[in-house]
């Protein structure tokens, strides 16, 4: 098999950079907070790239693996869908319900990856893929 | 929590780029043959990057999970320990045994990522953690 691209500089400084023992993604329940939290993230990224009329909102998490990295990563698969909360409203989701109209009923089966970095305050959503 | 990073174009793209349900994470066999060669491509990485005397091998995959995404993206939690095989020799590492000197034995624990594209006949060590 031929490598694509050989190991830069940058990634050799990462190898050995870790005080502690490199974390594995572990299972973790699909109504913890933080994993609620990762996938409200995940879909308030969805509605900023979406051209929808309408806020999607997260609808059914059926799995998350969160992993220890500089921070903890979550790795979910959830659905998200269609409210009949209008994109020009700044609702909080919160407040949003489900489209019950049956043309605009719409759910899409997501994976993202949400990485929070609690000491910063802060979090990122690098990965989002959905279908 | 404030977000690190507007979502770009680039972001953006990726989300509804998929013909299929996107791929979550799945624990495979530590023993499948795929996991085996994706632990060797990560500790050849580990080698290139390595300025020690003797090239690692891989001794003790732990845990591996598969993703499904335009290919497949193994994780491995993985030991590497130190060879008898000096750096300068192109062995196949197959061959080499580890070191059973006392003050020459090491292992480190790693966590990899190892991307492999098998229509293209290629892979990529995109993360590689060691400790
Ligand atoms: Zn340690
Ligand atoms: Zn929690
Ligand atoms: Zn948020
Ligand atoms: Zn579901
Ligand atoms: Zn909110
Ligand atoms: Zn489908
Ligand atoms: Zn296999
Ligand atoms: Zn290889
Ligand atoms: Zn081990
Ligand atoms: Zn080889």
């Amino acid at each position: 098999l031929g490598a694509t691209g050989d190991p830069s500089q940058d990634f050799c400084s990462q190898i050995l950079n870790s005080g502690v023992k490199p974390g594995f993604p572990k299972t973790i329940k699909t109504n913890d907070p933080d994993v609620l939290r990762a996938a409200r993230h995940s879909v308030e990224s969805f509605n900023n790239c979406s051209n929808d009329a309408f806020l999607f909102r997260e609808s059914h998490i059926s799995r998350a693996l969160v992993q220890i990295v500089k921070g903890l990563k979550f790795m979910l698969d959830l659905d998200i869908s269609r409210t009949t909360c209008k994109k020009t409203r700044h609702s909080s989701l919160d407040d949003c319900g489900f489209q019950t109209n049956r043309t605009l009923k719409q759910t899409l089966s997501c994976y993202s990856e949400v990485w929070v970095i609690p000491w910063l305050q802060s979090f990122k959503v690098p990965v989002l893929r959905c279908h």
